[in-house]
């Protein structure tokens, strides 16, 4: 498995193939009928990918996709072996799964076939080191309602194009979003927490956001490997400036700190600092 | 302008260049980070333009897109000629902008340069008939609230897919979408309008749904040129099944009466029928 060079260091392949174009029509670009998946690989390692096909499966579920796991599974694997020849220390993969092409109109073909389209990315030579304190802003977008599609990774995100579009012209490096009720969730790219008193809150997704898959590496492994407590639970702005530490993750950034939101600013990241050993430990 | 063709009566273009696939990558695929229109043709001529670039233009504004109305028209132009030369006497016209090609992650590239996709089909030479009266089953999915979105055809759409699917399944014609609240608001592919007693009533679209071009001639002109009066107004799933006609609107449908939802039927159609003499005159 070669791949075609698109722009610098870059590589994509469809459905295993090296390309540089899209077949029409795709219901991916027609509806946003697809699914995606953002991996970090060390050479030819993909971390953490247990929990990221876990996360495509759900979305492929909910979906009505027919079973495709396996084949994105193997192709993975080729697109893997492929980068490891590159050389490249650190990359990103995205995989993006849609239902493929389709006759006119919504209703997805009885039969669909899915086209899994994959695109990696080198990451620079010194990545695995903690990012400086993020300033963060509110974004004036909010997270749509919609119980039917939450948690999943699918490819419906305008919303977090206009607010990433948003907090860029402002000068930041994040934005908060809100639901639709005004309690944050998440920021634009990553999953939110706050630290209080060896307390770590983070929103309930059941109405909308997406599941990190570090958030549930932070709740379920590293936060209480360092004696954290661990709470989903609905916040408020002002809990987010009130809080002791705020930082966010994703599943390239991995932990970032918060410098400053609203009226507050922060100074030490402790809590985020020692979280961030424990990716460290688990990515080199 | 000549096209490639892909399936049968099909025709694609990107930026008025005949073509069966997409460069890669593309936000539109990646994100749904772009708008769509379903044009109707007949021969060579685009019919209800102006509504269908009026409200494209809204969504480019409200998507942050840089003008792109102007060579939108005129691909349209050219496609509208290709199309001509087919000797097709109907056909359908989609029309996707998408902000083009990006760097990685959600955050569109400070001077995008959008991409504009044409796919004509041919439709069937007896097209402008009204269809039979349709079977609506209630979609189990609701519209997400997004007052931010609300009205625009954006590219994400995913609940329209499932929903669709479900009717599809159900052996329906089509099915009633409510909001988040449980209010209908639309069919899958169309407006909804209720009818009783020389009034016809159709829901606001403030939080979600999609701002119909042809919605919008049976408001303004349409039902007028008739006597009826237009109400919009927030509707319950029992006004529905009560009205004294039912029936709703797409760009290629026109309009189609509804026959059954939930206990009830109907059996006579006489408003959505005398719209559609109306519609009939606009487009032949």
């Amino acid at each position: 498995m070669t791949a075609s060079s698109v722009s610098g260091a870059t590589a994509v392949w469809v459905d295993g193939v090296p390309a540089q174009s899209l077949p029409l029509p795709d219901r991916g670009l027609d509806f946003g009928d697809g699914l995606f998946e953002t991996l970090l690989l060390r050479g030819d390692t993909v971390l953490f990918s247990n929990l990221h096909l876990r996360r495509l499966k759900r979305g492929l579920e909910a979906l009505y996709f027919p079973a495709c796991l396996a084949e994105v599974t193997r192709l993975l694997g080729s697109a893997a072996a492929a980068i490891g020849l590159k050389n490249w220390r650190w990359s990103a993969l995205r995989i993006t799964v849609t239902r493929g092409s389709g006759p006119r109109g919504y209703g997805p073909p009885s039969n669909p076939k899915p086209r899994i389209i994959m695109v990696a990315t080198e990451l620079g030579p010194d990545y695995g080191k903690i990012l400086s304190p993020a300033a963060l802003t509110l974004s004036s977008v909010r997270w749509p309602t919609q119980p039917a599609l939450a948690g999943l990774k699918h490819l419906n995100r305008l919303e977090q194009v206009i607010a990433a579009r948003e907090y860029r012209l402002a000068g930041a490096d994040e934005a908060l979003m809100l639901n639709q009720s005004g309690q944050p969730i998440s920021v634009v790219a990553g999953s939110l927490f706050l630290h209080n008193e060896g307390r770590l809150l983070t929103a309930p997704l059941g109405d909308c956001g997406i599941a990190g898959t570090r958030r549930e590496l932070i709740m379920r492994r590293w936060g209480p490997a360092l004696g954290l407590a661990i709470e989903e639970t609905v916040l408020t702005p002002q809990q987010v400036e009130d809080a002791d530490e705020v930082f966010y993750s994703n599943s390239l950034v991995g932990l970032r700190p918060v410098a400053s939101f609203g009226g507050r600013s922060w100074a030490t990241y402790e809590i985020c600092e020692a979280l961030y050993g424990r990716y460290q430990e688990e990515i080199r």
